[in-house]
């Protein structure tokens, strides 16, 4: 079942002839989810053809234009196209107001639902829970209020051991319990161990979207065992102070902070404008953490 | 002496692969001005390589988002980069606010002075004067207030008959006065008039931005002689309801303004994106009016 992440935007800041500011589409079991929406990330989605009438959540991580100045665009265009379904937006709460005034001041009357979740950056909270899998909000260090994501499947149901529940005719009406881990007493009274009966469910797989921060080792506690990390690396080592005194993270810090909470693999992204030649931030993450990948504009990662 | 307009973005609302919203560059000697600023026009500078420094006035017709969302992440990275000269925007009042909250929410100080002036959009006025260009705001009708902008240069000085000063041995220092248009009184007191010892000053030049409006023919007096007019086409013809209830203008009712207002060419934009082939659009203008071009992106048209 589907659980990929689309880039759309890998630039910081300011953009660059061929790389955009934040954006991806999260894909989870065909649940749609933007994370971030920069500037053009509406071109960008035509680009991919990617249609935002599957978009159903959208996550703003902080009021950094680089991270949320596409959102007007993109709502007024979904406005415009004749969206009917309900779409959440979570983010700051200042969020709300701005894209507010904008629909006051450009005339622009909403048709469809549009539901605001302010999140908050001061500690881990579930923003999100639906059948399959749960949203919760990572506090980082930024400049200005500033929240990751982290996007965890629920634990799925067990897989019947078919052979067995035969050998053993099992009626099919007992199946759902055996998914849900319940043992089966059979017709004389004995019972048999769920666990002879079924598989372990599918493995929960995860992704977290660390946005603007300062490298944060307390991270390693919410991000353990993640699948796919994506972290910003905005600069080489060298500009350390730079990180610093920006509130952002090197390409070493963010492989270090792969190592640390035990992710499977990671993606840098929001690279500087300042290097062409993105090769030197991926060898130096790999330094620290094998599993590295550039967040390249058009890229689906599967998380696995 | 350079006086052009390069196309950023042509698209109506909704842009398409191919077509940006609104946005165009234009040269008056050496001073450039943004007219309109849609979603991911900082983009478009960088790719046609036309760089925002040399931006001094930026002008926004209206607060529908095609026309000025990009202006908060143009003037973010403007400022990232350092800019210490003045830039000064001309929109309607309440964008002032929009900008204002912007920065405050995405914690952004401004490094360079940023003069703001409101436009309105009941009467034809002047908003900026030059040594060398005037620009004047002209009143659309549109759903919510919008101007258009016409840009008009200011008679330049006579050009010295050289032949016939040298001939008169009229001295350099007299030759600012000539320029002026004053006569000359030689040394035995004989007056040259000024007609016969200069050239009439170069003819002026003059581009209308005509952003959108529905279809307005009383614009004929204001836009009377008009070099260069980009007047926006929405629809074709067959649409003329739709651009009725919408406020636009078909290609021929463009085609028909340029006509009447006795313009030298027409630029057509603003193109709804249900044309994906814009010839009939251009056939439509020619019905109407000879010289009509399409506003394709990344071109630029010289006014003269």
């Amino acid at each position: 079942m589907s659980f990929d992440v689309t880039i759309l935007g890998c630039s910081s800041a300011t953009p660059t002839v061929d790389r955009h500011p934040s954006a991806q589409v999260l894909n989870v079991r065909d649940t749609l989810m933007l994370l971030d929406c920069g500037e053009a990330t509406q071109n960008q989605l035509l680009h991919y053809r990617i249609s935002h009438h599957r978009i159903r959540y959208i996550f703003i991580s902080h009021l950094h234009g680089d991270h949320f100045l596409g959102l007007h665009g993109l709502l007024a265009t979904i406005n415009f196209q004749g969206r009917q379904e309900e779409l959440t937006l979570f983010g700051p709460p200042d969020l709300e107001a701005m894209i507010m005034d904008y629909f006051k001041f450009s005339g622009t009357y909403l048709k469809f639902p549009l539901k605001f979740v302010a999140t908050q950056d001061q500690e881990q909270a579930k923003i999100l829970e639906t059948n399959y899998f749960e949203v919760f909000s990572i506090p980082l260090r930024h400049r200005i209020p500033t929240t990751g994501f982290l996007i965890r499947e629920k634990e799925g149901l067990r897989h019947i051991n078919a052979a067995r529940c035969e050998e053993l005719n099992i009626p099919f009406a007992h199946y759902k319990d055996l998914k849900e881990g319940k043992d089966y007493k059979d017709e004389d009274g004995k019972v048999h161990l769920n666990e002879e009966l079924t598989f372990a469910p599918d493995q929960i797989r995860s992704y977290a979207y660390v946005s603007d921060t300062r490298f944060s080792p307390d991270l390693k506690e919410i991000l353990q065992g993640v699948n796919l990390l994506y972290h910003e690396s905005t600069f080489l080592h060298e500009l350390v102070e730079r990180a610093e005194e920006t509130f952002h993270t090197t390409a070493l810090e963010a492989g270090q902070m792969a190592q640390m909470c035990g992710a499977s693999k990671l993606l840098l992204g929001h690279f500087s404008a300042r290097y062409r030649d993105l090769t030197p931030l991926l060898e130096e993450a790999k330094s620290a953490f094998e599993n590295v990948h550039l967040a390249i504009e058009g890229v689906r990662f599967t998380v696995d």
